[in-house]
């Protein structure tokens, strides 16, 4: 199986309810460094996975939604608890969809999985990885 | 799937027996920096894999255990070489242990499996990664 | 000269006043993971530069002051941006503070300098490093 | 699941074809960091997954002969695009192929399965993995 | 003192001339993982070193000069040694010259002096530092 | 002013004396991750502050003599705290003798300054840094 991966970030803030967060209940945020992994069986007949340029201005694009925001006025995060797992499950949805669509080209239909990583401090990170309906 | 990681270190002596560790034969140490994963299909009503503060919390009791001690001498590894590979997995058996008496929480017991890994220098590291019985 | 670093992070939510922010005028949040270096000439009597253990908790506690926060509502930078630049100022100026007052004990009063460093992100950080006055 | 990693690295020049890849059509180098797992189910009689020491050797032996080289003028990759992918999957084939032929020592047998990861830059990373045949 | 630091990177190709350089005398590359810090003493009025944004599309341009190149063939580098610490004070040049003309804005004006490290593996980098004149 | 980096590491044995260690006071060990900086003002004749190789052999001849030891049973270290602050003011002496002998070649005596980092632990490193007498 090969995996290719690229990485960017967002600067977010955010609160969440429920008593297990703390002070995390309290309007706060974070940088989200966050790693996406294409996986496929077979390379394409350029010999790659994806157009990893493509790869970075579609996670760019992603990301640049969120970023700088304040996720709790958010339509779309209305009444979610925003955790690092949600948001890294909410990254991977909408670059399947992104995938499906053609966004990254024909060959990147043959992409089977996603693996997608969001690192919010030198000691913690959350993770969401599924297949793709390649379609 | 999801992941959450927590990460800590602890830092130990040891010695093996063995042609096969050269120098390693004699008294040396390692910091171990560890990094815990946590995995679920699906997130609690809070939207989490697990409380990140008592994995943690968890991951320090289980680590100080070990910390700054010479693991020649601990009764739980006499005659044992306690290699990173080894210490990956005493690392997850006893995480897996708490899990099941539930010192994470009835939630907790969602987590399918674990992955814990100890990195010994820039250059090398060593993992364990199993499923746990959820019961 | 000798130095000694220790690390933690805080994560924060703020908003910037001032076109050159463009879109960081609006509120969003970032993790701050944050270096101390503390630099003094010769060793104390123990041959250490400072009490790791103390100096790490006292970074704890005067990051704790504004983790989970929105430091747009915080008194202290009431009509402030607080840049990373700035809070970098900020965690040095109460180090300094504290360091005078005696909470690293009697020899950390040997410290000369500090270095405190803010990394944003994967790509960014800022520092702000000066003498303290030993006294 | 155990797993131990070993990392090295090469610096080579290429060029690629095909108009996906736009600049880097041009002659042009990377520095790969090379992470390699080696997995196995259980632990050897030394409480091991493979001899690390060797591992590391071996691993500077594959790499060093594409190390400071231009990958163009290699007659194992003519007409191919040398790709990060494409070498990931090249230093796993010779790392098998190593380890079947007994260069890692009988034990070294009992390994299952290969991951090898080459580390573009600090944004953008490829790997391969598979089973190898124990034999 | 203030230190704010951007981070990009660039992928190159190149040989070396001389018996000290070994293998390396060959056609072979790297991938340089740039750090540029600005420094000055005191914040503008917006609390900032430079905008970062700025700086960091400014080198980006910079080392979009010499990314996917082989530098043997570049005319600014005839005959030279290419080396991490020569392309660092190359850069180094590039960047005092375009604060001098005004690209950071007025403001950026008052960065004293610059330090640019460029990383070509995980075991070595190299950097060059020095005052700019303000002016 | 220029610099070039070298990294290694080495694993020890070791306990403290004095209250202020706490549990450290106990044996046991770290991983020090080495990074060794050469600064000079001027390039030498092929454009390097130091051949870079030849820096790492020595490096990692200075780290052999402390690697996979007991620091608490070696001569030069009777009675002394082993500190990571102290262990890397003794990297530089050595390091400084060896360039001082020649070791590094005629060129290298234009080195000025050394600075010796062990990183301990993801949160923690010491350093000293000292100007070396060129002659």
């Amino acid at each position: 199986m090969y995996t290719v991966c690229v990485r960017d970030h967002m600067m977010i803030a955010h609160s969440f309810s429920g008593a297990v967060f703390g002070p995390a209940q309290r309007m706060h945020g974070a940088t989200y460094v966050v790693d996406v992994e294409f996986r496929r069986r077979e390379l394409d007949e350029n010999g790659i996975v994806v157009d990893i340029g493509r790869a970075g201005e579609l996670l760019r694009e992603i990301l640049g939604a969120m970023n700088y925001r304040n996720l709790d006025e958010e339509a779309d995060f209305r009444g979610r608890n925003t955790t690092t797992e949600f948001l890294a499950r909410t990254v991977f949805e909408r670059l399947a969809q992104s995938i499906h669509e053609g966004q990254l080209g024909a060959s990147a239909r043959a992409v089977e999985s996603l693996r997608v990583t969001l690192r919010e401090s030198h000691v913690a990170w959350a993770s969401f990885e599924g297949e793709i309906s390649a379609q």
